[in-house]
């Protein structure tokens, strides 16, 4: 890559990337039927989110719908960013978060050494605060692909 | 990918992936020679790190001996798992840590689309406390990529 | 409000602003009984407190003290500040404190509105990682107001 | 309040609270005039912002806007929604965040006493981790009110 | 001490300073009979360990390894880095590593009033937002102090 | 030490741990002269804090009161303290907070070697996002102690 390369990638990429719904290789059912860490966090989340749409708040309407775009396909694969959302989730340590992108990623093909490779990113980035999460994730990980 | 192919994906990914150096583009020098910003950010960095070294402290040695393998070519592209530090840094919040990963990055050919589609990751997760952290980083990006 | 009007203004607030306790519309156990997840929090909440009280240490009771000065009628309303409270816990993702000031503001007369308005502000500041803990809060408010 | 009129104010609230621009009692001028800090801060942010904009990243831009519709007139007075600002940037540790909350709040007439009692629920809620930060607020109010 | 002796104190420290295991006064199964909270801990972190192990990751390993040597007796007593490590957990605000870190320090010989004064360092530098973890934690030193 | 002995050490501690001030080995002036990075952290410090004085602020003025209190000689030794308050700040990530302690604990005589130690602890439990702050520690180290 020359830095004249990197000009009209750059202009390319300001021309509005296209992004797209990615395709899922398998659904949130086949994930909850291997899974029953997540089929318990698909569960919950369903029925909390339903109770929130009913609410119909414009900004959190707003929110989640730029948060959707978030990880389309554009100019970084869909499986990339589900794997960037799991390495910010376990930096910030939210499991709630974690699960959802790890399972998202499952979902998009993504291999668990894929997975526990982005893991190890946030392990180190986030210090060993990070473990008990990195723990429960394992334990999903261990339910989805083992 | 069907639930077999995880399954040898999984039993492949445990005979321990290759690591190997990464192959940089550009060098720290050249960057430094495009952008004020990373000059300074190379510059001090080096001379705390030299005073790091001299204090030869056991477990700083190993831990930055781990924080080097992470981002190592492994079972995810160097490319990748630097865009994913600098994720990491974005949503907690380091411009250090934003600089180094972004310069990184840069160095091994990553597209400034592509830094940015990473950043979008870190703003939607970690919010608008993040903005200040997203107008020093696309600074470092006008000056590296403009 | 012109910048005289702001020098004596703020010559009031120095000599030491009235602070009293807020009155509550609503008891407690008037909230745990329209919610279970207010009745479980309220009750868990009371037996650990207990348990911290016993151990009557002398800073924890110090900064109690303090805490609950805080929150009293003062410059600002009692109201505002358990929804700034209520802020600060969303964007710092403490499900306990989220539904206390949640409690609390309810028990001061604040309606759904200003509670939903005040999670936006934490949403927005804090970013996607704060989704599952608003969706937990929206479930509280749902029970509170439903 | 009654849990009647709880429910018909939520009925309201769900049919599209107005939301509208502040008025603004002084300009960014005016404050830049009065305080060094925020002449340094608003020109920083300005040259930063239009580096920002000129990149025109599709979520960027949907993030400041989402981010610009947070703070406007609506359930809550826009005065009382920078302070929730001010005091979710104080709680986060963010000193332009700080300061842009707390210069928007100045130019909306909130008085410098309802800006400290704001900064006190951020130093009781995130501790004397704040306090750094709280001097550094303080130095800003000295010269905005001063 | 003069700066004469600190000068020589450092030369000693960066010769290597002796690592080794600390003796425990107390055996997890010990904590595990007086705490029904330690007990649940104990057996769910081994049973989540257990499956980490399984995953054999290398850099996963390397991290476990050097926050093992941290701990270890060396210029600093382990059990004054088990009550550092208490603290950071308490900052940090993660359950398990404060209970953890508890657990270890109590098997150390650490009395409840140290923990408690540890605890408090951690109470005034993270804010009221540690409060519903250290009402967790003093629930636990009940159990395993009362 | 046996669950008899624990016992009684608790009866002890609950009734009112002598605090007093510590005996410092060196003053602030002294380490200003050694260090040019720790006199202009004290100056800058010391004009922040008359600046907040003077506002007279009722809850900061209590909060300041209990900060200053939590680092007394008392169950445990100010040194301790002044080291886990740096353990805090580090993986809090506060550069201020960590030079504040720092600075303390050096002039409670703690050598080198036992601030290493104890960021060691803040580097493994925080992660390498504690780093860029571990190298402007050293750097404030090697000024003091070298």
């Amino acid at each position: 890559m020359t830095p004249t390369t990197n000009g009209s990638t750059a202009t390319v990429e300001r021309t509005a990337p296209e992004r797209k719904e990615p395709t899922y290789l398998f659904t949130e059912k086949y994930v909850a039927d291997k899974s029953e860490i997540a089929r318990r966090f698909i569960e919950t989340r369903a029925r909390l989110n339903a109770n929130v749409d009913k609410a119909n708040n414009f900004l959190v309407k707003r929110f989640y719908n730029i948060d959707h775009n978030t990880y389309l396909e554009g100019v970084l694969p869909a499986k990339t960013k589900e794997l960037m959302g799991l390495v910010a989730s376990a930096c910030l340590r939210c499991d709630d978060c974690i699960f959802y992108h790890a399972i998202q990623a499952y979902r998009l093909g993504v291999t668990r050494a894929e997975q526990e490779d982005s893991l190890n990113v946030a392990l180190v980035v986030g210090g060993s605060i990070v473990i008990p999460h990195l723990r429960r994730a394992y334990e999903l990980l261990e339910e989805m692909y083992g």
